[in-house]
């Protein structure tokens, strides 16, 4: 079984995503998905039996992030990236409306968090949108140390099934939220 | 102002649900987008500045609905449907794997419903998942009739601005959940 595991590692932080969200579904646990990405079609043509098929299209940016869904009754949104040879995380890489997308799913009550695997370490972290921005706030560097990831962020650990179990991480992060919302409703009480 | 809605009626109900969403957005209302198309690519070229282009690929189909998203921190899902000529929902129109998706979205706490546009009428109506499944469960018929619309579902009145406010229509449903939540509650503690 190991076996399989090992050989599978070069397949990829979407791929290892992807099979675990499988996982989540099969097992009834969450529904989330990747959206598809993004084409704007310019020509169509038909096959002799009258299938569209696409003749020309290019790819759009993504208005949003890759991956929406449900756990818990919680709306969770989240963006992937792997950095391949390096330590830090350039900000470039998630672009300004991806960020501002998931500041707003934060705001209106969802999880919104960002995936990313360091590759030479082989970890791969999950960081709150809110800590993403507070770094960028307070911080000039155009990158992101791993280290802070460590310092602010969950490790995901790697797993045979499920791949990437993110939810757990979830769980800590409703956990939190719920003990904020408790620690509140008693001040208010007092 | 009333030439310009009059004049735009016949852009149909994606282009209607795109605006109320633009609006709900702009306003910070909610966060609810249509998902792409998902269109697999099976060949790509590079322009001469090195941009990559599509030149051939395939619809596939859809394995969730159209639209998600997040309203008052609850996961909003739903699919959108025209009908053009006929007082009848043909329930083909909406896939079987959709159904399943959107039972499923129902189970883990969001709110799933479809939106029908009988063209015939001028009439939106939301069905809720629930209302469509025991249907399809209690009835032999292979369609629906426009009068199961109008007693089990709810109206989406059409506007200027916002084009069709089916945000309405889910604080009635939010409220419901709320008041069955609290009547479960109090039956408990009795």
């Amino acid at each position: 079984m190991k076996t399989a595991n090992h050989s599978n590692r070069g397949m990829g932080l979407e791929n290892d995503i992807n099979l675990t969200n499988s996982y989540y579904l099969e097992k009834d646990i969450a529904v989330i998905y990747k959206k598809p990405t993004p084409i704007k079609v310019t020509k169509v043509s038909y096959d002799c039996i009258g299938n569209k098929r696409v003749k020309d299209a290019f790819y759009e940016k993504p208005s949003t992030t890759d991956y929406n869904g449900l756990y818990k009754g919680k709306y969770i949104d989240f963006e992937a990236k792997e950095i391949k040879n390096s330590n830090i995380f350039p900000i470039i890489n998630i672009h300004k409306h991806q960020i501002e997308h998931l500041s707003r799913i934060n705001k209106h009550g969802g999880i919104a968090f960002i995936i990313v695997r360091f590759c030479n370490n082989n970890t791969t972290y999950l960081l709150e949108i809110n800590k993403l921005i507070s770094f960028i706030d307070n911080n000039k560097r155009k990158s992101i140390p791993i280290e802070y990831f460590e310092d602010c962020g969950y490790i995901i650990k790697e797993s045979y099934i499920p791949r990437l179990n993110y939810i757990k991480i979830i769980d800590n992060i409703i956990s939190k939220e719920n003990l904020w919302k408790n620690l509140k409703g008693n001040s208010k009480s007092l």
